[in-house]
């Protein structure tokens, strides 16, 4: 179990791997995402590329809890043009100049009528804004600040060449069965446009993930989700009560493909599995990290941890939402996320599934005193020399394998390498001193 | 509910209350109060002026618990005078002079046998110090150090004119009725002789405070108690038993009328929800404050907090009991309490009575996912900006509403004001999101 | 009820107990102890000086657990002769020149296979180590790095007189009956040839620790065992289970000798009583002192907190194994422990063992309010005047006794002083306010 993680952590190439996570997320870049639609279809689409990703089509109207899913938005093209017919503005150079969601719309109006559909960043002048209006029908642009003080007074002539009609939700999911019934989800969301760390950072190391995990042996099922942001997550959940129920533990990505340290934030139960084993990877990594408690907004967890869901499903990224100046900004782009931030994120997600897929609970099978080691060939023959770290490994585990301690709380309190105690605890087994018991 | 305190303090008139509260300790300051008689009567009659207390008078002789209800002692008039006559000590100057609860006497005698009954304070050589002897008949005179020495030898008369005899102790008691059956015990020593911080402060801060509450909404009932220290609480909880089991909070006042900084000691279960109460709402006052763990020493708390009775009462003071140089001496008097002072204790606790008030437990009755507050009105039509602290107060109250969090457990791990959190609890409830529920 | 050992305490020689205890480690000095044979017996018969502890033999090829009593070793002489006949190796010199159960060997052979039968410390070239090789079959000897560089080329005759058969596994024990059934177990190893700190301080203290408690009221049994490290205390626990089954708490005492402060490592449990018990000792005394937790290596703890038998059981140290740098060389010697070390480490558990005797729970018989000390004669009469620490341990003792309390608990909770708090209780036993229970 695990040894085929491992396996890949010892072999791992950062490099090559952070080559193909960015080519892949430069590839889907220029896509014009949203919560439904072709932009969306595509981009899920070209994530085949690692697995054979399932398309889920959820038709418009369909009553999730507390929401209906939205119509179905698409968007040809956009622009506004000056007196003279040049496009001053232009939805081919960036998906993000039009307010996600926007109705259509095709009139010429004068600059002050004009300025009121205008969004702008007077703080950070070059970058363009990401707005949406999901909910309420209007629409709108989004413009940096120098273009929009560059328009000059006189005729416009705005286009948004979009539909929104019925047609459905569409969204990713991919099941990778393992040994037990207990399923680990790890979700993200794909419904921004033209943003690299926020949404295609998590769903490109999430992709290439699964890849991976598909190539090992499996104690839990894994279940992938790509899913438009607040509308996908309850619309899965509304949809699939009791494969949510098989949840043991999750991780919703976003935000791993900036240079930034590992941020942690904990599931609203806050002492999940999931929680400490994220805890101890990211510490034994050796490097700086920040764990932040629940709070009710950021990603999906905030539907995953809903009272009534209250899965223990966690938030790993780098520099998350709302921290970073280029948040939600044109500035969110090819520069911003780097080939090796992706492939250390993802080498850190593994180190963390390998943790949790040996995770188990042991049972001393001679729990009277220490049994005789040495006889066994387990322990140093000569006596008066120091015990050895493998010697403290063995003990600690016979110590404390009494059905109640998993391997993650003796790595705790012995301070040793988690990888270490699991290699020893399953050599213990196989000599017939220890068993494996599930909680 | 609340809703009421929440309006008294905005219109709060710092000044005037101080006024009103100084005002009143003056006029009580010259009193010779003790654990019974007239002194006594007529201090707590004189809090009818804000509240139509009940004045209960207990038999001397009637047994409480381990104690029996001691004689009234009363006294009219007090001296020593020197061999021309003069009144060198004289009770009329301050009821200081006489020790609490002095046998009658009249004699003469030399200075050396005076000497005898005289108590000072030799490191404040100009203060007077309190002095009692109620459960061990004697008599005594306390003077300054300055005073004592300039004693001439010579003989002396010595005059108390008091009387110890069987009669009633008396205590004063004002319930106001509220939504629940469930009581809010508000109870302050009223049994010291001219002392103004201790005892004056918090008899006058508790009437006025009773006064307010009657005027407002009220979730919990509030009863009032205006006893004497140790053998009054004993009393009143020996022929009250049924009325004290359903005291669910309680603070005994004292010392609030000195400027010093506000200083909580909690009740003995240390966690009780009025122990988290106080806290909160002295951190939320952005001043400097202090709290002490209990110890079973102090006021009327130590009875409150007997093991056997065990009730959630703290201990609500500025600068405690024997932490400041004038306690217990001529000095705690009305150069040490001040208006200010006297106003700000009552207004912090209102705001404490406010938390207490809207500490509802609630239920999300959508608990499944967020509910779709932009529908309601409740959420930001336009998505890709920063959430508002009031978006963040409703998430807060949705996500942790699960019956078993009260509003102040989320207000502490939110670190949202409460005042808000219970403000938008309310509309949630309003627009059908949200149900209060009892414990 | 321990005011034995108080008195022991305060009528404390330290410059006498720590003489005799250091002349006994001298005496146990030379003899060549192990895990069997005639140097253990011998050595345990010796400390019939203080208190007629019973030898108990246990026959090779019993089975104990996992394990198997070994055969007996014992050794009449050993050498290594240079090819002049002279010993430039002596086992008259230093037990520790053999490895301790060595088989017996006699022949001559060169240099270059005489060296792969000599061990040596490289970095304290003048110490011999301490090696064994108690289960696998071999021979060797052990020399300091300058004894083994100064070895010419040439033949050696090397000779071990050793016996390596059937015999027993000797160890000590002794009972001192209490008022309880339950035991407090005092467990030593005795195993280690010529070194002092590292189990002749240890067994010596015991003893004397026992000669003391005979001479005391006991509220516990004490069973003393002094035994091979490791077999000997899995021989006792598999022989003794209903025994073991009465400890109630547990110390291993080992390195006891040296000047170092005192370390306490706790049992597995981590807050039982006796971890609570001897923290609250050492932090009384006054003293730098080292808390640890729980390993799994170490002395007996490490069978005595087995998950299967899980006793409260600590270890009771100076400095501790493997952290002082003599350990297991002919440094740890009788330079390394001093008489005061010895005495003081003596005096600091006998003050562990009063707390342990006098922390009983208590049942406040009047549990209403406070009862009326001042009738009794328990509190001062005269009021206004601040709390003595008498009236303040009174009141806490009070305030706490709800059976659910014990004396440790108050006393950890008022800081004040523990015999202090058990005089007062015993006193309010006497006036009828208090009892003890039994948790």
């Amino acid at each position: 179990m695990g040894a085929g993680i491992s396996g890949v952590l010892q072999g791992w190439n950062g490099e090559s791997e952070g080559a193909v996570l960015y080519q892949t997320v430069s590839e889907l870049y220029p896509i014009c995402r949203s919560i439904t639609g072709n932009g969306l279809r595509k981009s899920l689409k070209s994530l085949n590329r690692f697995v054979p990703l399932s398309l889920h089509e959820v038709p418009t109207g369909t009553q999730v809890f507390d929401w209906t899913v939205p119509k179905e938005w698409n968007v040809q093209d956009a622009y506004i043009k000056n007196s003279k017919g040049e496009r001053v503005v232009d939805f081919n150079k960036s998906s993000l100049h039009v307010v996600n969601y926007s109705v259509p719309v095709r009139q010429k109006l004068g600059l002050g009528e004009l300025r009121k559909h205008i969004f702008t960043l007077p703080q950070t002048p070059d970058w363009i804004p990401y707005r949406t209006s999901y909910y309420q029908e209007s629409w709108g642009f989004c413009l940096s600040q120098r273009q929009s003080e560059s328009l000059a007074d006189g005729e416009y002539e705005v286009c948004i060449d979009s539909t929104l009609e019925p047609g459905h939700l569409t969204y990713g999911e991919f099941v990778l069965p393992g040994e037990s019934e207990a399923d680990v989800l790890i979700s993200c969301h794909s419904c921004h446009p033209s943003l690299c760390n926020d949404n295609l950072s998590g769903m490109t190391v999430a992709a290439r993930l699964a890849q991976i995990l598909s190539t090992t042996p499996r104690r839990y099922s894994y279940r992938f989700l790509w899913i438009p942001g607040t509308i996908g997550a309850i619309t899965w959940l509304a949809l699939n009560e009791s494969a949510a129920g098989r949840i043991k533990h999750g991780l919703v990505l976003s935000c791993v493909g900036d240079p930034g340290k590992f941020t942690y934030k904990r599931s609203r139960r806050g002492n999940a599995e999931i929680d400490r084993v994220v805890e101890h990877a990211l510490r034994s990594a050796g490097r700086d990290y920040e764990l932040l408690d629940f709070s009710p907004y950021g990603y999906d967890e905030r539907q995953y941890c809903s009272p009534g869901v209250n899965l223990p499903v966690g938030c790993f990224m780098r520099t998350p939402n709302g921290k970073y100046r280029q948040y939600h900004t044109s500035a969110d782009n090819l520069d911003l996320v780097t080939a090796p931030a992706l492939a250390e994120s993802l080498q850190r997600l593994l180190s963390i599934i390998d943790v949790l897929e040996r995770n188990h609970r042991y049972v001393n099978l001679n729990p009277k005193c220490e049994p005789q080691l040495g006889r066994r060939g387990l322990y140093r023959q000569m006596g008066g020399t120091s015990s050895t770290s493998s010697e403290e490994a063995l003990l600690w585990i016979l110590n404390m394998s009494d059905g109640t301690h998993s391997l993650l709380d003796i790595a705790e309190r012995s301070k040793l390498d988690f990888a270490k105690l699991a290699d020893t605890a399953e050599m213990l087994v196989a000599n017939q001193l220890l068993r494996r018991t599930e909680k």
